[in-house]
């Protein structure tokens, strides 16, 4: 960690791999020889049009995906991609099985109901109150799509596996985890992502789409909404946000080249979650707020004994420059977002931290 | 100019003050003291709270805007709020009188139009090639708003002034000149601009918005799509585009304490566009495109005798370190974009550079 930095578990925006903020800074006034910012170069220049493509085939090789899906960038957030999702696949009057494993899940649900679409809710971990991933999920065989939460940044739950749906296509908004692992996508029509957690800053949401995916999205919807917009030009119909895809590409380019692939990522991922999540099982002192098996590898949440002791663990952290590690404010506890630029040294000091706490306060 | 920068006449994005370009960097892994980021930091802390109330706080004190308006931060660029508008204002089947000035207008009524929106085109310049202004304009008086671009990027035009409604408000996309001059805004209802040319990087649209329009907007549309989920959130009902909107406060900074406001700005503005078109008028190797009264003090349009002359005159420029000359590709041509941050100092040595040019060729 360099000097005046802070080991960052923040949910998101959270935190980026130092070297890709350090090349940031170092052209920020002069990108690639333009003698321009990359917050100042035409979006219709030689140099941007390396930026995106170049975002486009490191997803592609990353994701291992085929040439049926299209890489996409759009603004609005994973939130922008609720109302999209049904405005685009449930123009028929088709309707959809969505999966509720939590906040996000739940809002996914709201904006397809708002548009009065014929959706279905097929399983909810509510009564659970979020802390398990639904099972046995029965599928209706005339569902346009199966829409699911990959990962759950609040409460801390991840699906390890994804359900064998019997041909209809997943949708996933895959926001806290895409980029952290593998992923089979022959299961997947449609996958999206605020950038902001795993791969770049707030500001631009990722979306896969294949080629089936496209059909019967009617031509009348509002062309920024409507994903042949994004697919006939390249994600450039009007002026995107430059400076964030190129902060994306840099993500990837180091996920690519200074990890390795995903292969790698997951397993560093792995050793950092089993990391904290060992020694939470080891004492009774810190205690894990999710079903074992559907624990996250991203989002790690945890309670203290009691609410004071949370709160000063929190503010004694970010004294000691271990920052973002208060629970989301709708569920209170602590959290530990430990996404793919968290280094295990960061994860390594939390628990030296949390190890000392606990004998202070235990 | 420092080193190894260009003279950046881009229509968007575009030149920012070079000084808000050396904070950015200055501070990238470090904002204010966090130990993180700007691109890392919760939007949901103090940090961030800060920005986003001071720029809002600084359009207020800029515009001059009294209580009756909100200062809204939303994605998508201009081009997302052609659909909104309509979306919001004229759910209760009303009507609205579009002005069409070109390009940009004309996509706006295509969005209300995609919609059945029934808008009524009252005037348009497309006759006259979008080199002018319409005149002598006639209000529908059941009219929820009139629609106008305040300044025409592609064709170099700008309203001067804004036509008395007879109380109906206006709504105009400002993208390319909000900002450039000072703004009697008792007449608009609701403003919009994609920062990327006036006031920061692409990614982010600032909207302006007073009381009255807010009523009637329907509850059930989409929730990101919705005037009312902003100015009920501060622009924060999800991850706002933390970087955009951090940079557009410096803009608004600068524009404040180094410039001194908006009268300021628009005599300087005045002066490099008179230098420019002054120059134009001495002589006919180049010709300005629009009519004179209408010119635009943003984006000075223009020809030379031929298109070859063009072609090199916008290849030798860029060699000398002018970049961004080439017109719009719907118009050819060429354009030199003089927003708020293109400084004296380079319309100045653009002058120079042209008749160097023309002594060379003319």
């Amino acid at each position: 960690m360099h000097k005046n930095r802070i080991y960052n578990f923040n949910a998101g925006p959270a935190a980026l791999p130092e070297t890709v903020l350090e090349e940031i800074r170092e052209s920020f006034l002069n990108f690639d020889g333009s003698g321009m910012s990359i917050t100042e170069i035409s979006h219709r220049s030689k140099w941007f049009d390396d930026v995106i493509n170049d975002a486009v085939a490191r997803t592609k090789r990353l994701l291992k995906l085929d040439e049926h899906f299209h890489v996409l960038f759009i603004q609005g957030g994973a939130s922008m991609q609720f109302c999209m999702i049904p405005m685009n696949f449930l123009a028929d009057g088709k309707s959809a099985d969505y999966v509720d494993t939590g906040t996000w899940s739940s809002k996914a649900i709201h904006e397809a109901r708002l548009q009065d679409k014929p959706i279905q809710v097929i399983a909810s971990s509510k009564e659970e109150n979020y802390s398990c991933i639904p099972e046995n999920l029965q599928f209706n065989a005339d569902a346009r799509y199966v829409h699911l939460t990959s990962n759950n940044t609040i409460k801390g739950t991840q699906w390890a596996d994804f359900p064998d749906t019997g041909g209809i296509p997943l949708v996933s908004d895959m926001s806290s985890d895409i980029m952290s692992r593998p992923l089979d996508t022959d299961k997947f029509g449609f996958i999206y992502a605020g950038a902001q957690k795993n791969i770049g800053p707030a500001g631009i949401c990722m979306a896969i789409i294949r080629d089936d995916m496209l059909e019967n999205i009617p031509d009348n919807l509002p062309s920024m909404l409507k994903y042949t917009t994004y697919t006939a030009k390249n994600s450039m119909y009007n002026t995107p946000p430059c400076f964030s895809i190129y902060t994306v590409q840099l993500v990837l380019k180091w996920l690519e080249e200074t990890i390795g692939g995903l292969d790698k990522m997951e397993a560093i991922n792995q050793e950092k979650s089993d990391i904290l999540y060992n020694f939470f099982d080891s004492g009774d002192f810190y205690r894990g707020t999710a079903k074992l098996s559907d624990r996250s590898k991203m989002n790690v949440t945890f309670r203290l004994p009691d609410e004071e002791l949370e709160k000063t663990f929190v503010a004694l952290a970010m004294e000691e420059g271990l920052g973002g590690l208060k629970g989301h404010r709708s569920v209170g506890g602590c959290r530990a977002s430990i996404y793919n630029a968290t280094t295990l040294s960061a994860v390594k000091a939390l628990v030296d931290f949390m190890k000392t706490f606990e004998r202070q306060n235990g």
